[in-house]
C-alpha cells in the first residue's frame, strides 16, 4: 500500500445487542480495521463497542466520538443544531484523517448503520468521498419482536415504524392506518403512547420491548406494564396478521 | 435425553443472501439442529438452502417443505385458501413427530422469521407447545438499503413498509403520509408504483433494488429502471432523511 491509496470506511451494524446477532461479515471487518471509531456519550462507551468486545484486531486505534451534549436540551434549539453539527464535521475530519492515511476505519452501529443511528453523519459526509461498505445488522427492533415470540408481519401487512415523539394525536392517527407498529424513542412518552394505544383498541394487542436481546432485558404485554419508568430505547411493539390462526381479537376471541 | 423430553423448535433467520450475512448465532443453532425444515416451492430449494450450504451438522434431516401451488392464482380463491391452510397443519404436524421425538428443529427463513415470510405458519402452530426460539436475521430491507448506500431513516422520521400488490390510489396516499417507504413485492406491480412515485413527487429519490445482496444483485435509481421486467421480490426504496447535508430535493437543489 502507498502513502498515497486511501483507506476504506465501514459501517459496521452490530446488532440490537446480544453479541452473537453480530453477523459473519461484521466479525470479519471488525478483525480487519485498524482504526475503531464509535458515538458514545461523554464517560461511557456505549453498548456497540461492549458487543464487540474481544472481536478487535491487536493495536487497532480506538477513536470514541463523544457527543458535545449529555442533557436532554431540545433539539429545535439553535445551539444544540450548531453544537451538534459542529461535532459531526469534526468527526468526520478526525475520520477522514485516519482514511487518507490509507488506514480501514470501522465505524460501529448499534443495530442496523442506516436504519437511525449515527454512523449516517459520517456517512452522508465521507461515502461519495472514499471507498465506503455497510455491512447490515439485526436492528433492535427484529429482536425486540423476536424476543416476544409475536410474528410482526405477514402477507400484505403494512408496518409503520412511529417515533414516541409524536403527538398523541398523530400517534392515534396512524395506529389507526396501519395493521401493524413498532414505536421508538418510548421513554417518558409511554402513557401518551399508552393513551394513543387505548383510543385506537390497539392497547390488548401491544407489547413492551426493555433492552432487547440484551442479557437483562425485559418483555411484557403492555397492559401489564406501569407509567413508572421506561428507557428511552424501549420499543413497543403492535403485532399486524389478526387473521392468524390463534389470535386473540379486541373482543377476547380466539381465532 | 429420555424419550419422552420434547425437542425445540428455532426458527432461524438467513438474512437476505449473502452467507456472511448469517449471525454467529443462526450458525449455531444450524451447527446444532438435529434437523433442517425450509419452504420451497416443488423442484427447487430455495434461497434460504443456498444461504447455509456447508454449515450443517453431519448426518442432519433435511426436511423441505413444498408449497401445493405454484402457479400463481388467487389468493382470494376458497380453493388456494383450503390447500394452502391443509398444508400449514401438515407442516406443523411433520415437524411436531420430530420434536415429539426429542429433535432440534431448525426451520430457515430469508430475512427475519418474524418479518413476513412462512416460518410463522409453523410458529403459530407450535410455540405455544414446544420450547421455541427465534433468531431473527437481517432482513431484506436493510441488505437492500445497505447496497445502495443510501440512509433510510433519521431522527424522528417515520417508516411505512407498503405491499406493492396495494392499489394505486392508496399507494399514493401513504407515500403522502410518510418519510420514507419500503414497498415490497414490486414484481408487476412496478408500472402501478412508478405512477404511484410520479404522482407524489417521490420518484426522483427512490431506488429500485433487485436480489439485495446476492451476488447477481442489481441496484439503481427507480427512474433509470425500465418496466419491463421486475423479479417479484425486487424492492423499491424512498428513503427519508430529507434535510441531510447532500440531500437532492425534488427541484434537484442539493442541501
Amino acid at each position: 500500500m502507498t502513502a498515497q491509496s486511501k483507506g476504506r470506511l465501514i459501517g459496521v451494524g452490530t446488532g440490537p445487542g446480544d453479541p452473537e446477532l453480530l453477523t459473519l461479515k461484521a466479525v470479519r471487518a471488525l478483525a480487519e480495521a485498524d482504526v475503531l471509531a464509535h458515538f458514545a456519550k461523554r464517560g461511557g462507551n456505549g453498548n456497540a463497542r461492549a458487543i464487540v468486545e474481544g472481536r478487535l484486531k491487536p493495536g487497532v486505534v480506538e477513536l470514541p466520538l463523544h457527543y458535545p451534549v449529555t442533557t436532554e436540551i431540545a433539539k429545535s434549539h439553535d445551539d444544540y443544531k450548531a453544537h451538534i453539527l459542529a461535532f459531526y464535521e469534526e468527526s468526520a475530519a478526525v475520520v477522514a484523517r485516519h482514511l487518507d492515511a490509507g488506514r480501514t476505519v470501522a465505524v460501529l452501529s448499534e443495530g442496523d448503520p442506516l436504519f437511525y443511528g449515527s454512523y449516517m453523519h459520517l456517512h452522508v459526509r465521507l461515502a461519495h468521498l472514499y471507498p465506503t461498505e455497510v455491512v447490515p445488522g439485526v436492528t433492535a427492533m427484529s429482536g425486540c419482536w423476536s424476543a416476544t415470540g409475536q410474528p410482526i408481519v405477514q402477507g400484505d401487512d403494512v408496518l409503520t415504524v412511529l417515533p414516541g415523539t409524536m403527538s398523541e394525536f398523530e400517534l392515534a392517527r396512524r395506529l389507526n392506518d396501519t395493521d401493524a407498529a413498532v414505536i421508538m424513542k418510548v421513554g417518558r412518552n409511554l402513557p401518551k403512547i399508552r393513551r394513543a394505544l387505548e383510543t385506537t383498541g390497539r392497547l390488548e394487542r401491544a407489547f413492551y420491548v426493555e433492552r432487547g436481546t440484551m442479557a437483562n432485558g425485559a418483555t411484557m404485554r403492555l397492559a401489564d406494564k406501569a407509567d413508572d419508568a421506561a428507557p428511552y430505547f424501549s420499543i413497543v411493539l403492535v403485532p399486524g396478521w389478526l387473521g392468524r390462526p390463534g389470535s386473540v381479537t379486541a373482543s377476547g376471541v380466539v381465532l
